[in-house]
């Protein structure tokens, strides 16, 4: 196509309706160019394909239900992410989907909101980087992806209007960090601009998110569609930089544009930009001609196997797990959830799924022998006597229990947050009564993101499933029996309670504003910083095999530094480990977290195999966000360079001092003392030229020159006189004409 | 004085010497006009009339040094401020002072601020209540205050240039309250900016502080001087609402102020507002022409009863206090600091008392008898063992231990924070071992703000005496004999670690930047939202005796309640309650602390004696400052009212609705389902005008209409769609037509 002569011919009306969703899932057709309407459909965990006259969300053609977001990323695997986004694209090209809504990559903020279980982290790193490669891997198939929800969308309730108020810095280095690493990584097609506001700025009206950040610094190039139902006022929206309202008004929308280039409400060449966009969107992402299909059972597989290497093993007391087929006496499993089990989230996410297997249908495969009690009603809050009590006698006949717990699915969907980290009561009571009946207890959990565990301590082994996708079963048997070495990892922090969590008092109370008071410190940058007590640190998860970390080298230069180091299967099960690599940054004057993750990967071992493994930090990765400055800074200075298996476990731990030629601040009259004093030269020139025309002068008595009783400048030691900038000095009676003279020297050195 | 008369005949270069200090201490006189030069000191806690040609800060006349705020505070006391401001005012009168610099009130906001010993409390009305009775008592000696640091002065390093960045409703709620209280409850004669910037604007030429606020809304009418220093450009400061540059740069300030005057960059009109302002100064707080003279003991003497009010018993494990004189066995006493005690802050709140009883020289006058060892060095942290392991002989063979601790005097000070809440180790270490030699150990604490306690579970008594003033000697031992029943609680949270403050990883971190990242959640606000464990909560303190709440009664209107009940001394002693009244917020949809504190007061009672307590809530006492209404807000709704000993011991509780007569907001596009469905009214409009023509119209299949597998619309019940704003049910299908009738209609009724 040719872009520019596409854009001569078509007329107003045309680019009115392609800058306006034909319907919920079609881009407009200008038949007479030749131009085609774009098929778009939900999905970041398999394919929402809407029939399209139904009002039901779940009324959609059958897809493979993958793991949700939160487990496939506690895999820690780029290589299987850019897999899952390949399987995702064929499935979406046999469908002659263009456009595939997704990955939502907003960050865990607080473990109540209602999205967290198809987002992927509370860290933008890990986000960024496993997002990137699922990009990658569904636009190498031809399918275009939509990165949402752009930004800052942390909350459900009131998301349509809520403000999510927030310090610049927080903003660049958190909520924006993740899709900077996207859009410069991955190039996705579309962009998907959120709900809420930014500041007060209704984001699909954000000039200085679309245009200033998105384009003009990080050099984005494609299209920037509204989530269904953001936009508030269509022309100015286009005018800060969205091309595509979803899904559109109908022709009411199609008026209103072609009304305000009319009127010059909206400039049409603010409108032909727009167009722009859109046109290299149907030129790249247009569906391909001929049919294609793809194997269903292999997909399925590969949910399996997505799954196997994202399940967490939380807690593993005395060895409880592996329970090996044959090896591990009576095997009892109870709750409801492993015959109807969660498997995915509510919401525009959600899949009819082509081949569910329940834990229940997947337990003969697993050669586990095990009798099943519901224990539970899932669908109640209040305890169950009789099935309750049911279970318990099983528990306390048998070797070893093996309970299955979570939410309901009507709890965690998309549109509303949850209001408690407790799972429902009667599962809980029930969990505490398992615990006492049988010590060899093994929970598997079945939820969204982080819940509170009164029976942690209760209780021996603990397995975070998440929602698994439709391959549930076969992977929580593969951990639990060993087929499979848990290798994921928490990309959240679990705390101990809900009242934990920084913005516990704040978060979704006010119904206009969502207030990002802990800043930077969030998630583990908070739990950290404020050495609290968790129930399980971001980045940790068990495995069957143990890995050892040895010989760390560091080489650096002024652009950053690379870090290799060993590790070692140290045990006797072939397994994953997931190095993560953390800064603490010492050098800068600004608060910081303790630490911060700036690079991980994951590494297969076989028992007693070693790898290295080399990890590259470049500047970014020593840079905060000055605000003053309004850019990113790297400061020369100590750093402290940290290899662990969670944000609370490392294994290798080294000083960096890394120096990035900056040029110092210059001297002025609110420089303080305490740098003149630290600093041989301007010491020196402070007292030349000023402290020694004070002692000399009578006439200029000021307590510039007060000694202690040895007959020390007290201006060179003591706190409060350190404490002074050179303008404070002054109204100790020092002539401004001397504190002059000082600040122009100290300048020409 | 006829002050307009008298602003008519000053020439510009006398005013531009009234608008600036004449030296440190003195403003300039006009003799011509016989206007007096107008003496001020330092001295929250006594006076500081500093020898005028020292430069050394302690070489002041002899004064009574009264208790540090952080004591006089503790004590609850309206009545006793109020005498201590009669009593700082009386001593002021003598030395022909007339502007006394203070009361300091700024907030305890992080227990390492430098200066919080100067200050009074963590909690606004605290703060406020009583620094308006010290000012009274001040003022009615005919001697004026400079109520300081106004405002958020709640650090001390880079004070001079630090920004303090916070939200409208953090700076109104608390950082500003105190200062609110006290100008419309105590007309303060002067007001003192402080040093530093909030969000950006310096104080001292802050137009939003110093005139919008301060005067035009508080309708202050004193003057307004600046912190010693704090003028950065003095003609700028007169714009924006100072009227006196403090101590003033000598002749550069007036011809400055002259030449800016000339230049028009000063508008003379603006000059003459703050002549008016300095000429009611001069004529309201002149020196008396006769001398007057103070009973110096009687000084010293209420000293020490201002002590004793103020000291806090926080823990008393089996009644280990009091040590009754002739009933205690063998006491020891160990630590320096009983033979050199810590009794006041270093700065400007400095004072060189008049007659120091330190705890040793008092020892014999409160017939208990003792033997004292040192047991460390107060100016070493090294334990010397020597004295240690005497000391704990001492301790194995007594049958009590009386340890004083607490820090050495530099590192508490005006002018910069502290780094950490230990003790010093030495002491730390020999609390420690004395608690293991002897069960029955008392720690007497000398230290000006929170510290951290790791051997509060080993020792049997901990007596919180913060720094007392000159009579610390008289009533360390007034308290632990008994003869004066302990009535202190605390003004300040101690919490367990220093990592527990809501802003340990910021504060003091950015040179530039104080963020008040955690909003109004500071202090108990914080600790009691979060359900935080901490070492003594916020109104804590104990007594020798017991008291007992009952019979609380409510009586409300639309303006506000009233709240009575009893208080009985159930125990054997003479004793003091603080019942101190907090409010739960359940009315507001905004974030809000689990509980604030409303109202307190002291009540004295013998044994047995029952009191009627009455305390008062205002409108105001039920408001919030609501950010985007920029104005306070009352809501009708629920609230809790709870009479505590402390921010964690209820004793009373009860509920309260409250009708304030708003009305409610109107109905716009951005109005949520979840409120239309909850209002009878306009979910009938609703289904009437929306609803029922979308049934009936088949040409517009809008999702509103959509129904669960009963029938029942989604559009009432599923939460999702409760979530939705009237905008985005446009995007749903339905026609905006509908919706915009629906809203004039709704905003009719």
């Amino acid at each position: 196509m040719d872009i520019e002569r596409t854009l001569a011919a078509l007329t107003l009306p045309e680019k009115a309706a392609l800058v306006t969703g034909h319907n919920g899932w079609f881009t407009a057709a200008i038949e007479r160019l030749g131009l085609p309407a774009l098929m778009m459909t939900d999905g970041p965990s398999g394919l929402r394909k809407q029939v399209t006259s139904s009002t039901d969300f779940n009324d959609s053609v059958k897809a493979i239900a993958y793991p949700s977001s939160a487990l496939s990323a506690s895999t820690w695997n780029e290589d299987l992410m850019r897999q899952l986004g390949e399987h995702l694209g064929t499935e979406a090209r046999a469908e002659q989907v263009s456009l595939l809504l997704g990955p939502g990559v907003n960050l865990k903020r607080s473990p109540l909101g209602g999205r967290n279980f198809e987002y992927l982290a509370e860290d933008p790193l890990v986000a960024g980087k496993l997002a990137s490669a699922y990009v990658q891997g569904v636009q190498s198939q031809h399918v275009g992806v939509a990165v949402k929800h752009f930004a800052a969308n942390n909350r459900e309730n009131q998301r349509f209007t809520a403000s999510s108020d927030m310090s610049p810095r927080a903003l660049r280095e958190l909520y924006l960090r993740t899709f900077e690493i996207i859009v410069k990584a991955a190039f996705p097609a579309t962009m998907m601009t959120s709900y809420n506001k930014i500041n007060g700025v209704l984001n699909s009206q954000n000039k200085h998110l679309l245009r200033e950040i998105l384009r003009d610094e990080w050099g984005y190039h494609g299209a920037v569609m509204s989530d269904w139902g953001a936009v508030a006022n269509h022309p100015q929206s286009l005018r800060a930089g969205l091309d595509l309202e979803m899904p559109g008004k109908g022709q009411a929308s199609i008026d209103e544009i072609i009304r305000a280039v009319e009127t010059g409400e909206l400039d049409e060449g603010t409108l032909n930009k727009s167009i722009r966009h859109l046109l290299h969107v149907i030129q790249d992402w247009a569906p391909a001609a001929e049919a294609s299909t793809y194997d269903h059972a292999a997909h399925h597989a590969f949910a399996r196997q997505l799954a196997d290497d994202g399940i967490v093993l939380l807690k593993n007391h005395h060895d409880e797990l592996p329970l090996e087929p044959g090896k591990s006496g009576q095997v009892v499993i109870i709750g409801e959830l492993a015959e109807h089990p969660r498997y995915q989230g509510a919401g525009s996410s959600h899949v009819n799924p082509t081949t569910l297997k329940t834990p229940l249908e997947a337990l003969a495969a697993s050669g586990l022998k095990a009798n099943y009690y519901p224990g539970y009603r899932l669908d109640e809050d209040e305890t169950d006597e009789h099935l309750a009590d049911a279970a318990l006698a099983a528990a306390r006949a048998a070797d070893h229990v093996i309970v299955f717990a979570g939410y309901p699915a009507a709890s965690e969907s998309e549109g509303f947050d949850k209001n408690s980290l407790m799972l429902p009561e009667n599962q809980t009571d029930l969990i505490g009564s398992l615990a006492k009946a049988n010590v060899h207890t093994t929970v598997v959990l079945q939820n969204g993101s982080a819940v509170e565990m009164p029976w942690v301590h209760s209780v021996d082994a603990i397995v975070e499933t998440y929602l698994a996708g439709e391959a549930v079963g076969e992977a929580t048997w593969d951990i639990i029996t060993g087929k499979v070495n848990p290798s994921g990892h928490l990309t959240e922090t679990f705390p101990l309670r809900l009242t934990d969590t920084p913005m516990a008092p704040t978060f979704g109370q006010d119904p206009h504003h969502e207030y990002y008071t802990e800043g930077i410190f969030m998630g583990y940058r908070y739990y950290d910083t404020h050495e609290m007590h968790v129930l399980f640190p971001f980045g940790h998860g068990l495995s069957y095999t143990t890995f050892e970390y040895t010989q760390m080298i560091i080489t650096k230069n002024e652009h950053g530094a690379t870090i290799t180091f060993n590790v070692t299967n140290t045990g006797d099960r072939a397994g994953q480990a997931v190095p993560q690599l953390y800064v603490a940054n010492h050098a800068t004057h600004a608060p910081m977290p303790t630490k911060e993750l700036r690079a991980f990967t994951k590494v297969n071992l076989a028992p007693n195999e070693t790898k290295q493994v080399i990890l590259k930090l470049n500047r970014r990765d020593f840079s905060w966000w000055c605000e003053p400055k309004q850019r990113w800074q790297a400061d020369s200075g100590d750093y402290e360079i940290m290899i662990g298996d969670s944000s609370r476990d490392m294994r290798l731990q080294t000083k960096l001092t890394m120096d990035f030629k900056n040029s110092p601040a210059p001297v002025t009259e609110e420089t303080y003392l305490s740098r003149i004093v630290a600093d041989d030269q301007l010491r020196e020139l402070f007292l030349e030229t000023v402290i020694a025309p004070l002692q000399a002068n009578e006439d200029t008595p000021s307590m510039l020159t007060a000694t202690d009783q040895d007959g020390q400048l007290l201006a060179l030691q003591n706190r409060l006189f350190l404490n002074m900038p050179l303008r404070a000095t002054v109204s100790l009676g020092t002539p401004a004409d001397l504190i002059n003279n000082f600040i122009a020297a100290a300048n020409q050195h």
